[in-house]
């Protein structure tokens, strides 16, 4: 068997987060730190690596290739998009003893939670001792049993920084071009859209609306809204979910998205802002601006959370103590100390309670009205994502 | 007159940058020190401000709003997009007459360096002593006779960092999802698209292909280039000026999008990236993903240029230096010393020389294959933009 009891295999799944490969970094420190460790591989584009066995060799790496990981975006193992089905059972496990992998560690959001649960029970029932320690990454924050998922206070971070910017923008050209969409991530849960409120340090300041798919807005209320915000200040600033709906279950415009053709006769997916914009300019005659930053939400370590790097790195150095403590299959999870000030402790969840879960928005972390967080979002987000810097100002409006 | 030999007014205009109230904040500080400057005003919302005699007191502003605008972005003191008109002249005269009007700058790009030639010449005409000293500013770095603009500086930098941190990010996802298209402002000049490429820190490394407006690409040559690069890494990402353009004088595309309709029956404009990334799913058959961060590239301060800030504030101060020293008319400009190392002095140029010019990415900063920029280009942009900071490491691929 070599060095230690047994290998110990890591992967990254689904979309990258600016911290997934600082759990990597985590989880690769700590495995060279267990003498309980033999091998330690990387599943080359998760999980399709295990089952192609192409592993990476993560013994050989160097120093600071390991240390700059804390700090690098994107998956630095490769990612991958794949539902284990009961056809690949059989190659996983012969992947597994042939190689005496007795650690698995899967840094991932819902469908890797899922994976994980797959992969132990898999082994439970050939009769395989192999522990299976999920690491939780999202930016969509909507894994359950954790007080929030690593990935998200840096998306939510770009997302508050990219609010409070973009509106000094938009109040700068005033009644020109008055209304600003900022699209942000998330088709279900509304985490993220809702740390735009996050850029909000003066009463006025940018956003004034923000719409998640929690609570829909039919689009008499949208214009009811914007017109209303519109009046105050003669700008508005929205984050809209890309997932914002008009009804329970129904995306916003996607009736109209649907009819449309791309130039080859394709049907085009119905862009929610894009869909806004057209609504707002033809029906209140403002122009309408949009911000789609897309994937650097999850990429731009210009915005990164040093709290969210720290935590993904402590998360992936956990996941291996519980791995080699004996532990047979969790997701390691945080849970926020009782203060004063921000402190998240280690914990674990287990695989069952976690998987194909979807953690939503609480109903008090919106207004009555749906279209703003409350103080309850602000005091749950605000330490996660840290305070923004530089601090603006405005000029006082002394007219001569 | 009261104090000082005539009083001051300065103004904003066109899209502001990350930069443009650095300027404003040099110009007020360097107001305050001189004693021939009587009282500081602000045009409200640039131009219009002058004519409807909405001015802002500068001189009642406190100590730490003034210095705190060198690194708030949006234009402070509201901005406009406006041209005057042979109708506004005479209203114009007569506020600058009445309130004592005798330095006159406008922070701006093409457009407002037009607007000061006009103001300067119609002082000029009427007899009336004026000196109006122009504050150049654009991310689009096309005004002439200046090494390049304060504003460009920062927006190159958000531009090569979200190239970089999407290029991670893509890479990751691979064969999965892999072109990214990234569209960057600049209708005309490529100036802002070309510094993608200083994100590519190794061979091999994002972008691996860079479209300008200077250097029409048919839809043939671009598939091919896409496939050619695809084929090589299994991933591809594009750096898409938003005036791309198929032939000269007709953007990519634009044929298409001219017949969409909007769900109101409005004809829908054909964006760029749009187009492409439709044409490239369509005729590859691969997933294309986008990022249209828009108007984030001129205000997002977590990608502010330290340079840019600093030589904004310079250039600022100077337009008061060369006011008060007597000089009529002029824009000022950045001249680069010989080196070593990067420094800029400040000069002028005439508005004559500056007003309603364009300053094109220029023919040695593009390859042979107009598809990526050349080593001059870097070597320009470099300085310019600093260092991407964190580095970022990537796995040693040592397959087991």
């Amino acid at each position: 068997m070599g060095r230690g009891k047994g290998n110990l295999i890591v992967g990254q799944s689904g979309g990258p987060t600016v911290a997934i490969n600082s759990s990597l970094s985590g989880i690769i420190h700590e495995a060279l730190a267990q003498k309980s460790v033999g091998e330690i591989y990387g599943m080359y584009r998760g999980i399709r690596g295990l089952l192609n066995e192409q592993l990476i060799d993560l013994r050989r790496q160097p120093v600071q290739v390991i240390e700059g990981l804390r700090q690098t975006p994107g998956a630095a193992l490769g990612s991958v998009r794949y539902k284990v089905t009961e056809g690949d059972y059989e190659r996983i496990l012969d992947v597994l003893k042939r190689r005496n992998i007795r650690y698995v560690h899967y840094i991932g959001g819902n469908d890797s939670s899922d994976t994980s649960w797959k992969l132990s029970k898999l082994a439970a029932a050939a009769g395989y001792e192999l522990s299976v320690i999920a690491v939780p990454k999202t930016v969509d924050n909507d894994l359950v049993h954790t007080d929030h998922c690593p990935g998200y206070p840096s998306a939510a971070r770009f997302v508050a920084m990219a609010t409070r910017d973009t509106g000094r923008d938009t109040e700068s050209m005033g009644p020109e071009s008055p209304i600003k969409i900022l699209e942000v991530m998330g088709r279900n849960a509304g985490w993220l859209t809702a740390a735009a409120a996050l850029a909000r340090q003066e009463e006025g300041d940018a956003p004034h609306l923000v719409y998640v798919p929690e609570r829909p807005v039919g689009v008499d209320q949208l214009l009811h809204d914007v017109e209303h915000c519109y009046r105050e200040r003669e700008y508005v600033v929205i984050a809209m979910s890309e997932g914002a709906q008009e009804s329970p279950g129904k995306t916003l415009g996607e009736e109209y998205g649907s009819k449309e053709v791309d130039v080859f006769g394709h049907r085009m997916k119905g862009g929610v802002s894009d869909f806004v914009a057209t609504l707002l300019s033809g029906k209140l005659g403002l122009k309408v601006r949009l911000d789609k930053p897309n994937y650097l939400q999850r990429s731009l370590t210009a915005c990164a959370s040093a709290v969210d790097l720290d935590e993904a790195y402590r998360v992936g150095r956990q996941a291996v103590k519980e791995a080699v403590s004996g532990r047979r299959e969790a997701m390691i999870t945080l849970v926020r100390d009782a203060g004063p000030g921000y402190h998240c402790s280690l914990a674990v969840a287990s695989l069952a309670d976690v998987a194909n879960k979807e953690k939503m928005l609480p109903a008090e972390f919106m207004n009555t009205e749906g279209n703003y967080p409350t103080q309850a979002f602000l005091t749950y987000a605000r330490p996660l994502v840290g305070e923004l810097l530089p601090a603006y100002e405005r000029l006082n409006k002394h007219f001569v």
